[in-house]
């Protein structure tokens, strides 16, 4: 839980809240100028709480992180066991994807769009990546399948990939397909 | 094949082929000044085959589909069966991962990059992508799997997603874990 939620929310807070969607919205190579414009507040305020824009990018891909991944284990929790919970993340992300605001996974945008891999922000991504991996990895566990790590790989990778396929060909079922595929993993890896 | 494989490439083909590389090697948002210093060709001369940049990024799209076909059909074609080549096309993703320029999909990145499903280069990602779904639905039909249509669905979101893994976590090796999703799904969909 983040602290906006806990409190009321700071100057800071706001600002990466309201950064955190125009990036998403609209990419982020936004100029410093239409942010602090679109999100009201002086420019000098933004540089107090982040002197350069990595800085800002990287806090928005934290908080977007924690968002998600609060809103992936809400969306699964109603699974009666952890097989179910896995599946759960397809039908989740098909919700998502059929939401106005659905732009593909922030995290992959900002590395294609900054395509730079020694850019300061995109340690935020690959600890993102991890520890959905490691969450996943450990609903499998509790599932009993072998080789948890491995399987979460291919779990993550068909989320990645319905993610992407929803984005490109503007397709929510693209969840479906990828649900199908993952029940067929689980299966084979849940044999004795 | 496209025209610069037959004859003396045209200054347009040039044009196209250069800009692909810049556009994939540092994204679409690379300004036109930048383009034509570094293809080393008159802003006029450019403006001359590509009126505007959408024309431009739209016909570097169709020539990088057009390339990238051909290199994942070569890339397969060694393999005994239509089975084995649906799984070569791991292996060739692969090595493709492994070359230094590898930066992601091209049509993928444009996509994310431009930020806006009504942009005119958006119609040349839609079509690459459906055709490579249809190579893939004609090899599966060639395999004999029941619905081919549906399998090559999960075949391209495979590829889809270990290409996205193996940009986003700088690892190859995400080519193996979809080949190991594709065996899965292969062997399910042969079954009688």
């Amino acid at each position: 839980m983040n602290r906006a939620a806990r409190k009321q929310p700071s100057k800071r807070d706001l600002i990466v809240e309201e950064a955190a969607r125009l990036f998403y919205e609209r990419g982020t190579s936004l100029g410093v100028d239409v942010l602090v414009d679109e999100i009201g507040v002086a420019k000098m305020t933004l540089y107090k709480h982040f002197p350069n824009k990595a800085d800002l990018i990287t806090a928005c891909l934290r908080y977007v992180g924690q968002r998600y991944q609060e809103r992936l284990e809400a969306g699964v929790a109603a699974g009666e066991n952890a097989g179910e919970r896995v599946l759960g993340i397809f039908d989740s992300l098909r919700e998502w994807f059929g939401t106005p605001s659905f732009r593909g996974c922030a995290f992959v945008n900002a590395t294609i769009e900054l395509a730079d891999p020694d850019h300061p922000a995109h340690e935020a991504v690959v600890e993102h990546k991890l520890h959905t991996r490691e969450w996943v990895a450990e609903l499998l566990t509790e599932h009993g399948v072998d080789d948890p790590e491995f399987v979460a790989r291919q779990i993550v990778q068909l989320m990645e990939g319905a993610i992407t396929n929803a984005l490109v060909e503007n397709d929510p079922s693209a969840a479906d397909v990828a649900r199908a595929t993952a029940a067929q993993v689980l299966d084979r890896a849940s044999k004795p």
